[in-house]
């Protein structure tokens, strides 16, 4: 059986049985019931994910795509492609936000080329694991980005980081990106699994301007006509119009779910990404914690369609997963809580008064 | 000269010099320029208060004033005033939720009692200061919750708390609370300041039922009645309608800014001390991060009608500084960005396209 049906068949629902039993924890806690908010839900949404009313935290985890575009020929980035690799490179070296963060919140930092242009395997930047699927995509305006052959193979890449990131002990696994022109594919993504239209999709990226924004919603509506044929599943979104990291991350999505790991997902590129692992296995997102509310784009409009609600709102639009570290930190705080808090019993407070 | 005095007399404006030049190195850091969103502008004014383009960071803090009111007689909270005796000790014992935060985010936790109707000052629980002002406040349907001496004392404690922090090394404070009860005082508060009706601005503060709710909305509105004449400024309000430990965060508030120091407030009733002392000091507001958007009452419509915005909105109204908490983490992470990003030179990363 190939790796993505095997991974896909090892997949069953969440356990609600856990998160019941993670509820009537949270209940004991010397706190007014429900006071917590939303660190409560992530709680007993992790318990269910983990299959585990104890909901105990192993380590945190940040698996970081990288691939390089051939829509970016087209001329939708403010950026020349080269900061592909120049970024993978600052990742690699600890100069990127997501590098500060990884280190910071100790969250192990797993760094992924599938398929930058320039091919820096020889010199084997330290701590890059290099899974090139090619150098690049093809600009899908001319045809498909890449083969279905390419996009299992992207995906399964995917699914083989989140396996590794599970071995050695992650049980929270966020994911992110980096890839000049990604927010092209991304919108093109999410605009074919939301039916939003590209304009109101689009995003400015790392800041282009308006010429610039009005050719990447027009070379996004001709992908979407060019492509109609082979949007209708998730695979063949992803060969069609996505990139080399989008289609990681969705099998990211698909590993970490078989394994009853959640998974983190960052901005709007990560969401294209969750979208379309939700198109290949329907009820997905039960495995997924929503990072943030990006200001990229139509982010906020994806999220209402896709029916999620996101841990934080701090306006970033950075990627690399960024987003998703602060609130993977959230959500380990969520889970100390609920293990160490005193329970009104322990603690020998009184109930509320009984009145009448 | 007096206390409160002196302190009001050594605020300055914050430097806007030091978020100007923050500003420009936040802009040469390997990322999209403002794509850090919030996180840029918590930078930028970190820099202005504490007076430095550098935004470097000592240490975080978090003061807990904890009292008991005398209106709780009136039969507005689901909880017995024993209960804020109780949950002192068991924040003192590490067992609340702001002692597991404080403890896993290395942040000093201060703990004082300015007040709490049960004097445990001879046995002396670990950790807490003893600033009694009184044993608990006195009933606000009957006459003025406190004199107008223990109003400014507890301002006092607040401000001599905040001192002793900044000369611990804290260069952020987080301030929070705890006292049955005191929902209805900050209610009380913010309906004064900002002229919200009370049904409105009240909530179900530790989990009151229907008809509690309809009680606590009329006490509100006597109260605001019975004391119209002396709802006019700061310290007259707090006297009035307010709690020991709600004056004591209005003090640190005061504190803090005259010793160049951020202060993040937390939920509700810190809001409402927050809004008091800008109301003793106009434009302290510029010193305050608001940590988070509260679940409880009309948090969200307060903060509207200050004109602040929130750092974190995850639904929680737990109170004790636990949103201060969590939201002071998200401050350091990104204080770490800025300092320890690489920059667009030393990374060696292209600029933008020069289109035309």
């Amino acid at each position: 059986m190939e790796l993505i049906d095997e991974t896909i068949a090892a997949i069953e629902p969440i356990d609600t049985q856990a998160a019941a039993r993670a509820a009537a924890r949270l209940d004991s806690l010397t706190k007014p019931q429900g006071s917590l908010g939303d660190l409560e839900e992530i709680v007993k949404r992790y318990a269910a994910i983990r299959r585990d009313p104890q909901a105990a935290f192993g380590r945190g985890a940040i698996t970081v795509f990288v691939a390089d575009h051939g829509i970016a020929d087209s001329g939708v980035s403010a950026y020349p492609k080269a900061v592909t690799t120049e970024m993978l490179r600052n990742i690699a070296s600890g100069g990127a936000a997501i590098s500060v963060l990884a280190r910071r919140l100790d969250f192990e930092l797993m760094v992924t080329d599938v398929g930058v242009e320039t091919d820096t395997s020889e010199s084997a930047l330290s701590g890059v694991a290099y899974r090139r699927v090619g150098a690049g995509t093809k600009n899908f305006l001319d045809g498909p980005a890449m083969s279905l052959d390419q996009a299992r193979e992207a995906i399964a890449v995917g699914i083989e980081t989140a396996r590794h990131a599970v071995s050695r002990g992650a049980t929270l696994l966020g994911i992110g990106e980096m890839g000049i022109a990604n927010s092209t594919s991304a919108a093109a993504i999410l605009s074919a699994v939301t039916g939003i239209e590209p304009e109101r999709l689009a995003g400015r990226g790392t800041g282009i301007d308006d010429a610039t924004m009005t050719r990447k919603i027009r070379v996004i509506e001709q992908a979407l006509q060019l492509h109609r044929e082979n949007l209708r599943n998730g695979v063949g979104t992803l060969a069609s119009v996505g990139g080399f990291e989008i289609a990681a991350m969705a099998g990211a999505c698909l590993g970490c779910a078989a394994a009853s790991v959640p998974v983190v997902v960052d901005g709007f590129i990560a969401t294209a990404a969750a979208a379309a692992a939700e198109r290949i296995r329907p009820h997905l997102f039960d495995y997924m914690f929503f990072g943030h509310r990006s200001s990229e784009g139509g982010h906020d409009l994806t999220l209402k369609a896709l029916g999620v609600r996101p841990i934080l709102d701090l306006n970033m639009h950075l990627g690399e997963g960024t987003g998703a570290a602060l609130a993977m930190s959230a959500i380990r705080e969520a889970l100390a809580l609920f293990r160490e808090m005193a329970t009104f019993q322990s603690a020998s407070i009184s109930g509320p008064i009984k009145i009448k």
